[in-house]
């Protein structure tokens, strides 16, 4: 995970926080959470994040945009069990290009690292054509979020 | 099960017997498959059901209809394990009215029955009002596989 | 439901109500809930009730006992779509038999009705075997939580 | 991807082609496979290249360890959808160190590039100590398959 991580910084106030619950049938005959469900909680991390400051799927999709992603990543370190909770923390990357790059990290109640990860979206029109420039919406949001103010 | 499945018979020529193998996610930590995938598998007889005798989901979506699951039954006898394969029998019941029931019947490979179930599906036009009466395709597709042929 | 509802009371005074969301990845290509997903929402408004009054999975291993489910059932009204919440209230019947059979209903956020349910779970021992007569940390479990106080 | 690949050779006899077929809850509201369940299309590969050449979960438990994944990474490149058939390609790589190193790609039913991904994992004995060192039953393992045949 450096070596992106010091090529594009995190817009750090921008940071959310999200609680989660292992579910039962999240966790595998080892009694760990299977390792496919990271990339769940992933998800419930990144719509928090788009809840919190107006870029969730629905608000994308309301101004008549996809995001779908186009790669993921995930470091394992340790293994959640059944009856955790857990926190993810979502970051964004101060990315110049149209593109969407958001970091997590998933912590269990004693606060120690149990994975982290990246995913990359870019965005399609209506058409389903790739946005090779910032979308004006997407230009707005990171106006009316201050993307810039601790980036730069 | 045995409550309706006296009042409806299984028209029986028409039952088909899917095979599956259980993966390593489905498996909880009692080392048994989860109950609520044994739905999913039902749902994998279904479709094989339907692609069997052409009427699968994609087949009813051309029809213009969609056949939404209004009630799922599932008895349970004995549990699959990792690296089981399994076989589900799904079985079409003879009802008159205009909708589509379902019963399933799933094996572990020395052939015991693991669980039986049922599902109960409507038919949905376009607009989404329910069919009240059988849906035209719905009654051909009856003639053609000779639906009456063992059950008057 | 109706059948069962009259032939075991529902015990008023020990009711949960969980709260959860609407998950990405649990809409289908019509835009709303799978159904199969709702067995896993029973089963997170079965842990919560779990937690509140002392059985989750967790409490009942703790005994040295595990309550395998054995039927599920699932009748459903309306759907759940992308980014609902919704709630579950999770109801336990006043069954005399050494059996744990509980009720859900799941509502919309604007207080429609979703689908309602039942499971039945009995009890097995640390051999795999049937707990024929209630298990003592049951029967505990009841006049703890004053099981039979509305009920008899 | 191509970092890795030219860091690590295939070991080109030993691939494997398993075939699989989208199910319906695997569809998004897009239409598409969600992206998380390709991660689950890699354990079927993955699973199937160990039943194919006896390195599966269950032979690797068989022979006191476990095999847990410490990174996955997946490439999306286009996006498989309902009633789809696909094919998944598992390599393994020639990696020297106590690891075990396997990729995929997955087809559509065209032959079409879905996505291709990576997977790590490393070996813990029965205490859930790290294996620094390749584990008799591997070097055993890739004596048998003749892993060394084509890539020294």
């Amino acid at each position: 995970m450096k070596r992106n991580s010091t090529r594009y910084k995190r817009i750090e106030h921008l940071t959310t926080i999200y609680e989660g619950r292992v579910k039962f049938n999240e966790v595998d005959s080892l009694g760990i959470v299977w390792h496919g469900h990271y990339i769940s909680f992933f998800e419930e991390g990144r719509e928090y994040f788009g809840r919190k400051h107006g870029l969730s799927y629905l608000d994308i999709k309301a101004n008549n945009y996809t995001a779908p992603i186009v790669n993921v990543h995930c470091d394992y370190k340790a293994s959640l069990k059944f009856g955790d909770t857990f926190t993810v923390k979502t970051f964004i990357l101060d990315c110049p290009s149209s593109k969407l790059i958001l970091e997590y990290e998933i912590y269990n109640p004693t606060g120690e690292l149990m994975c982290e990860g990246r995913t990359v979206q870019v965005f399609l029109d209506k058409n389903g054509n790739l946005a090779l420039y910032s979308p004006d919406f997407f230009t707005k949001w990171k106006n009316k979020v201050n993307f810039f103010s601790d980036s730069r």
